[in-house]
């Protein structure tokens, strides 16, 4: 169960939501009418004239930024612009929509008489679900105050139940999303048929019924039952989406044997298909998972939208097991995948995030190597305002007699407890400093328990806690369970070890193998050519095997926001190649085998791409004196 | 100049003629049929009704295998089937040309009023290029005893003049080949037009004629004038091609800066851009050049067209240079690249040929990693059958009094030299064994020279002649020079150092970091399941850095024909992991620490996958104990 109420009161997640609502959703409102969003859906209700625009997705977008502020009206109720959007918005969809639910200005507009002809690239079942997951956010905050979004998702789910509940009819949508918002409005409004709906799509997958797609029944996770899929394969976005409806129907329906099932390929996924930084979907084309241990830095796609659908998942399963596990990936890829996917100044993204950008990425054709305002497919932008917006979701939950925290960040959070409230108030400089403090505002007179979440990478965790200070033990989920009758003042200090890491990957991973990557806490960092000295390329650096690392505040680096860099003697190497083929007989004489000193900064991962274009690499070699 | 006449007599390049001539030409022009090449010439003839099938391009691969018919038949005359392919499909190209000399199936079934409308597409040029060069073979050939052929490819080279020689009127086609034809059929009939096209279509490329294209001017080379582009950059087939015309144009010409042009860009790819196989065009997204040092082993596309259109490059700038670097890229690519783009039966192509294959490439999404008959696209098949079919051409050339061997292979060649006829045998069990004996069989009174391609991987040559045996010493361009005056009967026998090499490549290759590859001679290696001991993953095996390879003769290795295998001992690490990410902290404990002898067995890239689906690598880890 979720905190009634939680702030976040401070650093980079904080930092993110002030830039969410004060820059990204007015120009992502802005984009909305400049690239035909709204246009289309003004078509569709018969109050403009023209040609519909856009991917036949163009709806979702609407839907994510309705969503987006939603969540951010919780944060600033008095916010003019989003309320006047999130209302003629509502209003607009409401008079869009057809008489019978159907709501989808593409076919609408383009395509009329072809409703559900071709779903397996249609994406209508994905737009229904994205306007039930604004109509949520809306419903749980106060953006829908007269219902009326709630209204036009309760038909467009009704809808949807009368044409596909009895039987298969027209098929499945090629892209998931459906199941998973599906089960939230059954959450939000109890309408049970809304729950079966989501759980025949769930099981109707894997049977043909998608439909046939260029790349196969495997892009689309049509391939297998999801009871049967021992891997993630296909679509990186489309599969973990449909994850989360899996977990979602899993958990409502008390079905263990789904819910491991699930388990299953996320463990898989994170054994062999995860980025160092979290991201996923390591294949360009296709936007795929990739085979196991294909994990190119340079050529990894990770979108970000797979990087926000992962913690979506990883949510879900945390909720349904309590394991902390699920929550150390949300945060590795929250820092780090999701956190690199907009500039610091809200206004650009990345579709993909890879791990290495080198210095002639400009030169090349192919995947774009720097951010954008928007695209013509835009489904990562509203990705990353949707999420940002409603960050501190992730941060703690109760259960029973036990309040978690599983998420590390200045924040204030009550929730009743036991007839009285709970209340705590959480200090720290996290990401930056390993200390967090965390202090009873509020307390109810029975004992409760404060569960702590201990990142697997702090090998030496402290708690101090009514004055005694001890070695941090997690118990088997992974948290640290603090229980008593607590009073209010009373404050518990968390220590965890920040000490910079040089990590190694699995020798199966092939792209990286002789090559070690920097981490601080849950932070992947990166070098950018901007911090090098001078005639330091980025791409001739060698990192000691015994780097000690020191590490540099600074309160503000040029628009960044605070961080904390790491500096670390190293070796460069002599760079470029006489003429001939880059091959030599192994042992033969090297232009390269003379190194001189020098040395290398780092930047967190999160904060790479906002000083210029030049080089960047997470994956350094590793010199070998 | 190429001799009057050269037949390979045996070893593996005969073996792929053979197989060229009587498995993959018939199974080829049933595909023409099947697939509706055919039909569209004949709808475009009036002689057929129905719509027009496959890419725009279609009529390319009907001129390719035309083409390679007509090298066929220059080594079997009496080969009716060819025979009768080629004089039905010249008749039939001649009732399909229309009027004005215009011929492309595509324009004239699907799209007629569209001529030239659109391109930076409709590869136009690209299948009237094709055309020419099928009516150059046939010419030089019997292929086309009545002249049917060279003149349909005449009145559609006029018609292109016609249109395009005063001023760039439509624009430029958006996938060059035209050039380097219009220069053939120029070569072959002495008419300067096509000269004149050739050149202006050359110089008009990278002024933005050729059009708007989704990935930008640089896939097209159209971004900066062929004097100017530093580098190969886009489409790797299409810079290529264009790369033909251009040493074609300059060579010509006498048009020295020019061909000063092409050289930095070949130098810059050779450096930077190349497999170690001689595989072009690492990127898959767009079939592209990737950033310099982007050389995935797994992910590479190094398309089958991109090997045989750099061997036409290289051709042409050996032509144009004399230089033996320009052969010894070819041979790299013909022995390895190219040659693992056919399977040893004939019968099946791969588009891409990557390095490196995962044990679970059959599970994942994306481009597929096992050969076809066939393609929807199908440029890569015929771009196989040509360049086999006239591999001859290759091997050697005469340049005023001195014959120059640029390829090792069991042969008998003639010439006219000062008024008499030189001949010479060469017999060598090349690329299995280093020693090639060359025995003049007929020789002008006058002396000549001979001169020997001394690759660089032969780190240890020698030369016997006239009785006397002592360590080559190749020019400035790359050969050993013997010249006298030859009588019939002298010999001299080449000793190339056919050792295994361990090698290692350049630093900024990050895809490959601590590894190495097996080389013998001219052969790539690669380390394939199937010769692996049971429980031995390929992806398990270590190499160690002082490898010594056993070399084992294989007659008939399961229908791939004679080989030699290469074997080592090496390491087997312990494979797959633990649960959990695949990253560790740098010095903590490894579960694959620990490893076993084991023994690895490697066998020629371009024999692969002949033997089941398995793994594959080129590029194997160094153990570092």
């Amino acid at each position: 169960m979720r905190p009634r109420r939680i702030e976040l009161t401070g650093g980079p997640l904080r930092r993110w939501q002030d830039v969410n609502r004060t820059v990204s959703l007015p120009l992502a409102i802005q984009w909305l009418e400049k690239a035909g969003n709204i246009r289309n859906l003004r078509i569709a209700a018969g109050e403009a004239d023209g040609d519909f625009r856009g991917p036949v997705y163009m709806d979702s977008d609407v839907h994510k930024i309705l969503e987006s502020a939603a969540w951010e009206l919780q944060h600033a109720p008095d916010d003019a612009a989003l309320t006047a959007f999130s209302a003629g918005t509502a209003q607009l969809l409401e008079r869009a929509q057809q008489e019978d639910g159907y709501l989808d200005s593409h076919y609408q507009v383009a395509s009329p008489g072809e409703r559900y002809t071709r779903l397996v690239d249609s994406h209508e079942h994905y737009c229904a679900g994205h306007l039930m997951q604004a109509a949520v956010a809306a419903h749980r905050g106060a953006a829908d105050p007269d219902g009326r979004l709630l209204a036009v998702a309760r038909r467009c789910a009704d809808h949807l139940a009368a044409v596909f509940l009895a039987d298969p009819g027209p098929g499945l949508d090629g892209h998931p999303e459906v199941e998973t918002a599906l089960v939230e409005l059954y959450r939000a409004t109890g309408e049970t048929r809304y729950l079966e709906l989501a759980t025949a799509f769930t099981e109707r997958r894997g049977r043909g019924l998608v439909g046939r797609h260029k790349h196969g029944e495997r892009h689309r996770q049509d391939h297998l039952p999801v009871r049967e899929a021992p891997a993630m394969t296909g679509h990186a976005v489309r599969g973990l989406y449909l994850e989360a409806g899996v977990v979602d129907v899993a958990v409502e329906t008390g079905d263990d044997e789904l819910l491991a099932a699930s388990i299953a390929r996320w463990e898989d996924m994170v054994a062999a298909r995860t980025s160092l930084t979290g991201g996923l979907g390591s294949r360009q084309v296709g936007e795929v998972f990739g085979e196991r241990y294909e994990l190119p830095p340079d050529l990894s796609y990770n979108e970000t939208c797979a990087s926000a659908a992962s913690i979506q998942w990883s949510w879900r399963l945390l909720l349904a097991t309590g394991e902390a596990r699920y929550a150390d990936l949300i945060e590795r890829t929250l820092y780090n995948a999701f956190g690199a996917a907009r500039s610091a100044d809200g206004r650009t993204y990345y579709k993909g995030n890879p791990l290495q950008r080198r210095p002639d990425h400009a030169d090349a054709v192919g995947d774009p190597r720097c951010r954008d305002e928007w695209f013509y497919s835009a489904c990562c932008p509203p990705a990353v305002t949707r999420l940002v917006a409603s960050l501190e979701h992730y941060a703690a939950t109760q259960a029973g007699d036990t309040l978690h925290l599983h998420q590390y960040a200045p924040m204030e959070l009550s929730l009743p407890f036991a007839g009285g409230e709970l209340g705590l108030r959480v200090e720290t400089d996290y990401p930056w400093r390993g200390q967090v403090a965390v202090t009873v505002t509020h307390a109810p007179d029975e004992p409760w328990a404060l569960a702590l979440r201990i990142p697997p990478w702090s090998t030496s965790t402290w708690i101090e806690a009514a004055g005694e200070r001890g070695p941090a033990a997690p118990d088997e989920s992974g948290y640290a369970l603090l229980r008593r009758a607590w009073r209010p003042g009373d404050r518990v200090v968390l220590e965890l070890d920040m000490t910079p890491r040089l990590t190694v990957p699995h020798p199966r991973i092939d792209a990286v193998r002789g090559c070690a990557a920097v981490e601080r806490g849950p932070l992947v960092y990166c070098f950018e050519q901007a911090d090098q000295a001078p005639g330091d390329a980025v791409d001739d650096l060698a990192l000691p095997p015994d780097a000690a690392f020191e590490e540099v505040d600074v309160d503000d680096l040029d628009g960044v926001g605070r961080t904390v860099l790491l500096r670390t003697a190293a070796a460069a190497v002599s760079g470029d190649h006489e003429a001939g083929l880059p091959y030599r007989t192994h042992g033969g004489p090297h232009t390269d085998d003379t190194s001189r000193p020098a040395t290398a900064t780092a930047v967190p991962y999160f904060q790479w791409d906002n000083r210029g274009d030049g080089a960047m690499r997470v994956w350094m070699p590793l010199a070998t004196y």
